[in-house]
C-alpha cells in the first residue's frame, strides 16, 4: 500500500449527539479516517427529519451530516441502553475511549462516570450558553451584536445571518480539541474532559477580530457598513442586466486596476488630492468608499454581466459574480471541482457531495453515504 | 507539576501568513501549546496596519490575531532571508518542521523544497479559489449563494455576511489539519502536504448542510427566510420600548410554553385545527410561520423589553435579546466569563480578550499578547 493511513486511522468515536455542531464535529473526524458511531435514541434525535427533507420527506439534513458514520440506536433512558453506550465508548483499544456529545447533564455518560470505567476517556462535550444553559445558533447571535451590523443600512433593524456559522465553527472547534487531546494521550496517557459552549465559540472569535476589543479601548463598536467590506475597499456593485458583483480592491495594485478598468482616474485622482486621501492606503479607500462607489458605478451600470464578468478576469481585482444555489449546481462547477465525488445516498438519491476540504498529499478525503438509523445496533 | 502539558505542546510551528484564515489558525495552535513563530517581510505584511484601529492608529486587528506567537521579519525576497525561514521550518526536533502559510507559490517553501531538506516535514498551504486563484471570503461568499437569502425578503438585492466566517472556519480547519497530521507523523514518521482553499472551505460546508444538495435532489435550492430559521419556528420580536428579541421554538415543549406565555392557546389552536396542521412538528410550525409571528407578535408589542425578558427566563424557550458590541461589553458578561483574561497588550492597552473556547479539564487556555512585529528575528 502506497497511500499512507489517514491521519486520525485507527480512532473510534463514539458520538451521542444531535443538531449541527456536534454531528459537524463528528462528520469531520470521520473524513479524516477515525471510525465514528453516532448513538441516537430509538425513532432519532429531535433532527431525524428535520429540513431540507425531499419530496418524499427524507431528511436531506441528516443525512448531510452523519455521512460514513455507524448508527446504534438504543433506549438512553433504561440502564441496559446506557450501559450499552458506556461499553461502546470504554471498550478497550488503544484507539477508542472518546465521546462527543451535546447532550452533557447525564450522569450515566459524565466524565465523571466515564473515566472511572476508563481513566483515559475523552470527553468532549459540547454546550449551549457559557453557563452551560440551551441555546443555539440564532439565539447566540442575537446577544452578540453581528445582527445590528447586517444587512442594508436603512432597515433600521437586525439581520440574521443564514448560515449558522457558530455552529459550523463550533464544530470544526470540537474536532480540532478531540485531535489535540488524542495527540497528547498517544504521548503520555492522559484522557481529557473538553467543554466547549456554543456561545464561548462566538465570544471568543468576536474577541479575535476585535468586535469585543473596540468597545473597550476605542470606547464603540463597529458600526454597519452595509454591503461595503470593513477596514479595505470592497462593495457590490448592479450590471446593466441587473448582476451584482462582489468587488474587493485589498492591495494598491488591485485598486489601480479597478480605477483603470473603470475609466475614471482623472476623476479619482482628482478627489484624492480634493480630500486629502492617499488611495495606495486602505484606510483611506474604506474612509472615501461612498465617493469611490459613485464613482464606480456608472461604469458597471453600463456593461452587461458578461461583459463585466470579462473585463475583470483581465484584470487583479478581486471579483465574483453574486450566484444563487442554483446557479452555482448549474454552472458545472461541482462537477469539475476534486473536492466532490458522487455519492449514491439511499433514501435521498445520487448526487455530488463534498469530502474534507483540506487535502492530503493530494488526496480529498470522502466517507460513505449515511447509515440508516440503527443499522449497527449490537443485537 | 500537577497540570498536565497543553495538548500540542511541544510543537514548533512557522506561519509566513497574513490576514484571517492563517493567522487565525496559527493563534488556535499556540492557545493549545504550540510554539508558533509568524514571519513576515520586513516591515509586515499586507496586513499590518489592517482596521481595526486604536485613536493612534495601532492595529486592533493585528494584535488580536498574532497573540502569543513570536514574530520574526526577514526580506523574503533575497536569498538570505529564505534561507533562514527554511532553516526555520525545517530545524531539527521532533516537533519541529511545521509550515503554515497562506502564500502557496514561492519556489523555495514549496513542500518538494523543504521536503527535500526535512522529509517529514508537514506543509498547511491556505488558498483562495479551489483552482489555487486569488480569492477572499467575500467573493467566495458572493459566489456560493448565502447572500441572495440572508436579509430582509423585500429588499431585492444581496446581503453580505459581517462575520468573514469561511475564513474563520477555514482557519481552525487548518489548525485541524496540521494536529491531525501531526498525530500520524508521531506514530509514522510520514510527513503531510496539505492544501486547503477558501472556496472548498465554503462548498464543502454548503454541501454537507444541503444547500447544494437541495438544487440536485429537489430541483432548486433554499430561498430567503429573512429573519426566520429556516425548518423550524423561530423568529424575533419587537417589544413596546423597542426592544428585539430573538426567539426559537426547537421542540414541542418550547413551542408549547411560547403558545401559553404569550396567551394565544385558543388561537393557535383554532388554526392548527383550520390548516390541518400538526404545530408539535417543526415542519408545520416553518410552514404555517407568518401565522404564527402574527400571532404572537402582539404579546411582544404590549410589552417592555424588560417585561419580555423576565417572562422568558421563565420559560423553557430559547430567546436572546439583541444586542450591540457596546452592550454586550456593557453587560459585564466578558469579566465573570472565565473565557476571558485580562490581556496588557503593549500599543493597545489592557483590556479583556479570549482565550481558546474550548476548555480542557476546566482549564481555558491563554496565550501572551503578540509581539512588537520583528521582535524575534535571530541577529
Amino acid at each position: 500500500m502506497t497511500t499512507p493511513d489517514k491521519p486520525l486511522a485507527g480512532l473510534r468515536i463514539i458520538e451521542v449527539s444531535s443538531f449541527i455542531a456536534s454531528p459537524l464535529a463528528g462528520l469531520t473526524l470521520s473524513q479524516l479516517g477515525a471510525d465514528v458511531t453516532r448513538v441516537d435514541p430509538i425513532g432519532g434525535a429531535a433532527d431525524v427529519h428535520r429540513w431540507p427533507v425531499t419530496a418524499d420527506g427524507e431528511s436531506i439534513y441528516w443525512t448531510g451530516l452523519n455521512k460514513g458514520k455507524r448508527s446504534v440506536t438504543a433506549d438512553l433512558r433504561s440502564e441496559d441502553g446506557q450501559a450499552l453506550v458506556q461499553r461502546l465508548i470504554t471498550e478497550p483499544g488503544a484507539g477508542s475511549g472518546i465521546l462527543l456529545t451535546n447532550q452533557a447533564g447525564r450522569s450515566w455518560m459524565s466524565h465523571d462516570t466515564l473515566s472511572a470505567l476508563r481513566p483515559d476517556v475523552i470527553v468532549c462535550e459540547i454546550l449551549g450558553g457559557s453557563d452551560g444553559s440551551p441555546a443555539v445558533d440564532y439565539t447566540v447571535n442575537a446577544g452578540l451584536g453581528f445582527p445590528m451590523i447586517t444587512g442594508p443600512l436603512d432597515q433600521g433593524g437586525v439581520t440574521n445571518h443564514v448560515l449558522p456559522a457558530w455552529d459550523v465553527v463550533c464544530g470544526i472547534y470540537a474536532a480540532l480539541a478531540i485531535s489535540a487531546a488524542v495527540r497528547r494521550r498517544e504521548a503520555t496517557g492522559a484522557g481529557a474532559h473538553i467543554t466547549l459552549p456554543l456561545e464561548d465559540t462566538a465570544l471568543s472569535i468576536a474577541s479575535t477580530l476585535g468586535y469585543l476589543t473596540e468597545p473597550q479601548i476605542n470606547g464603540h463598536g463597529r458600526e454597519g457598513t452595509g454591503n461595503n467590506v470593513y477596514g479595505t475597499y470592497g462593495t457590490d456593485f448592479v450590471t446593466s442586466d441587473g448582476g451584482r458583483f462582489m468587488i474587493v480592491a485589498l492591495t494598491p495594485r488591485h485598486f489601480r486596476d479597478l480605477v483603470e478598468l473603470t475609466g475614471v482616474s482623472d476623476a479619482v485622482d482628482a478627489v484624492e488630492k480634493a480630500l486629502g486621501a492617499d488611495f495606495t492606503r486602505e484606510a483611506d479607500r474604506f474612509t472615501h468608499r461612498s465617493v469611490l462607489n459613485a464613482l464606480f458605478e456608472p461604469w458597471f451600470a453600463r456593461h452587461t454581466s458578461a461583459e463585466v464578468d470579462a473585463a475583470l478576469e483581465r484584470s487583479s481585482v478581486l471579483s465574483e459574480r453574486y450566484r444563487s444555489f442554483d446557479e452555482v449546481v448549474a454552472s458545472g462547477r461541482l462537477a469539475t471541482n476534486p473536492l466532490f465525488a458522487e455519492l449514491v445516498q439511499p433514501r435521498i438519491g445520487t448526487f455530488l457531495a463534498a469530502g474534507l476540504p483540506a487535502a492530503f498529499d493530494g488526496e480529498h478525503y470522502f466517507t460513505g453515504p449515511a447509515p440508516d438509523l440503527g443499522a449497527h445496533t449490537p443485537t
